[in-house]
């Protein structure tokens, strides 16, 4: 499938494209730690953006768990732009920096539905080594500091 | 392919379920009016949200033109609640209500990243009639006030 070449403003994060599957776990002062599956697609269209979706899913019964969808920009070189919707009512806008192929995030706003639960901050720390994605997410939420949340480490599958 | 029951929290919004295909029309006062080809799909996997994603390409050589992603929830019998993902940079919450198979909302939040326009408000009204599923959008973006921006015509294909 010979598709639209990749848009000059975000050939830098070329190395993101494809399907990464893996596995993670999470934790929260608040909940009982868990260990999840993963799927991150990225792909595009041509345009200067990256098409985003995550899904999770439970390691003991496969039950769908989190899952979010989005978008990637660049603004300039080296600055990196998210917007992310989450199913459980937030839109996030997160900003950062790319260095090589490491990436960090921080929302700069997080918008909520009338009935979402609080959520103040997501920090968000993207590494890819070869065939290997590595993130943390850390989350200030419900009251609580800033704190890990999830760690996961995912193999590039089908690049597209 | 037999999937998880629908949640009873999103059985109101079953109606919007399936693959939409259609065309519309785009106009503002800033802009030159244009026609599109559209494709929207919903679907679910149980949960107590609806999975949305949306593409549009121009109808003269088919190129990529706006799309979006994220998630249809409902709070109580007839508050209908949108989280949004756009690539032009904006995260999008819009709240309205449910009136059989007509919907209202408007935006409560438009969170954007440092480069996107400026877009303040908008307004979805959708309705859909047996396989017909038509919207209008209203915007008020780049200093302009509150106007019509889209109008389209969609038809139910596969259901999912």
């Amino acid at each position: 499938m010979e598709g639209p070449p990749l848009h000059a403003d975000v050939a830098p994060l070329g190395f993101l494209l494809g399907s990464w599957m893996g596995e993670g776990k999470g934790f929260y002062t608040t909940i009982q730690p868990f260990e999840y599956g993963e799927e991150i697609r990225l792909s595009h269209v041509g345009k200067p953006f990256l098409a985003y979706t995550q899904r999770t899913w439970a390691l003991d019964d496969g039950r769908p768990l989190h899952s979010e969808t989005g978008f990637w920009r660049m603004a300039g070189a080296d600055r990196v732009e998210l917007v992310i919707a989450h199913p459980n009512g937030h839109a996030e806008i997160a900003e950062g920096e790319l260095r090589g192929t490491s990436i960090s995030l921080a929302t700069t706003t997080i918008a909520s539905t009338s009935t979402a639960k609080q959520v103040d901050v997501l920090e968000r720390q993207i590494n890819v080594a070869g065939e290997t994605l590595t993130y943390e997410l850390r989350m200030a939420a419900v009251g609580q500091p800033l704190e890990g949340h999830l760690q996961a480490e995912l193999r590039l599958g089908a690049t597209h």
